[in-house]
């Protein structure tokens, strides 16, 4: 910036500078940004800038599932019309939006947040994996279901689930793996198709 | 969303929409904004939230440049370190900054907040251009650097301001167009090469 003249934006420094926060956005983006809000959405602004601050200051774990929630129990745990023989473990919230949005499934939910990681310091303990082991000790769960990410750290966490789940009499399953539909196998990675052919199955009549 | 269950995530899909607001952010982005902030940067999201209020309820317009200021004044109009003898009209405050950034310009500036186009409603009122007329009449100004983009718009508008100026005795001038520094001739638009072209400068000793 400028020696004398530009000390005045500091709003609007402050506020190029705290959109920076949000991932994938840079200098350039968040100067677009504000500049976008500043001439034609001051109302939507005012609105994202409430949004943000009842959304941070009031949204936290449920305690059963782990996902985030306004309440103690999220509505998804507290509803009388789920499934509750079924659990699908998932990584993020954002996974289990996605399973939620695109299958039927009505069983509940346990959120990791986050995957098995020692490098990182990430062990049992962070992902609240004594308290999933509880649960399945209540006995009303029948099976794990684990969708996890198909990645090192996942699979390894799918593992660590399956024991849990075996030792306490509950069967462990897995989101199938192989070629995306709609896919082309000439741009499917190598890992998918070799393991994709792999685990073919027959054709049946 | 779900029938029973995500009725309750209603401060994360209030957040998720009013992400949106911002430019190039859909569906997708805002989850993934919303997730973000809320599992890593409660503080940062806090911090955005109050830098948006502040913004959208102080930041105006400065009463002689048009340009966003928190005072009536902005402090490049203020500045007695300025040369008031030289005027750049650019179309948006992006424009300004990025002038003020990429260059040693020490003039004053006039932000249109806009360019002239008459099928969306757009004209000379819209645009201060009275305001600016007044202004060279004040008879500081000597020259009127013309820095509207290279659109049609924008070369309409500056058409127009280079009339303005000139019937205030006020000397026109308008930025340097032609083939990119650090740009490949094969890769520059057939416009920009054609234009380079035909003003071509000849090379002096």
């Amino acid at each position: 910036m400028g020696d004398d003249g530009f000390m005045t934006a500091s709003l609007l420094e402050q506020l190029i500078e705290a959109l920076r926060v949000l991932p994938g956005v840079g200098q350039k983006s968040a100067q677009r940004m504000a500049y976008h809000l500043l001439e034609r959405q001051r109302e939507g602004g005012l609105r994202l800038a409430g949004a943000l601050r009842q959304a941070m200051e009031h949204i936290r774990h449920c305690e059963r599932c782990r996902d985030f929630s306004e309440t103690e129990r999220c509505a998804v745990c507290a509803s009388m019309s789920r499934d509750a023989t079924l659990l699908c473990v998932v990584e993020t919230p954002a996974d289990r939006l996605a399973i939620e949005q695109a299958t039927g499934y009505r069983g509940l939910y346990f959120v990791l947040q986050g995957r098995l990681s020692p490098l990182d310091g990430i062990g049992p303990d962070e992902l609240g994996l004594d308290q999933l082991a509880r649960r399945l000790e209540e006995g009303e769960v029948r099976e794990l279901i684990v969708a996890t990410n198909p990645t090192v750290e996942g699979e390894a966490t799918a593992h660590y689930l399956a024991q849990i789940a075996r030792s306490r009499s509950v069967h462990p399953s897995r989101l199938a793996h192989g070629v995306p539909l709609g896919g082309e196998l000439e741009y499917v990675d190598r890992g998918t198709l070799s393991h994709a052919f792999g685990s073919r199955l027959e054709i049946r009549e």
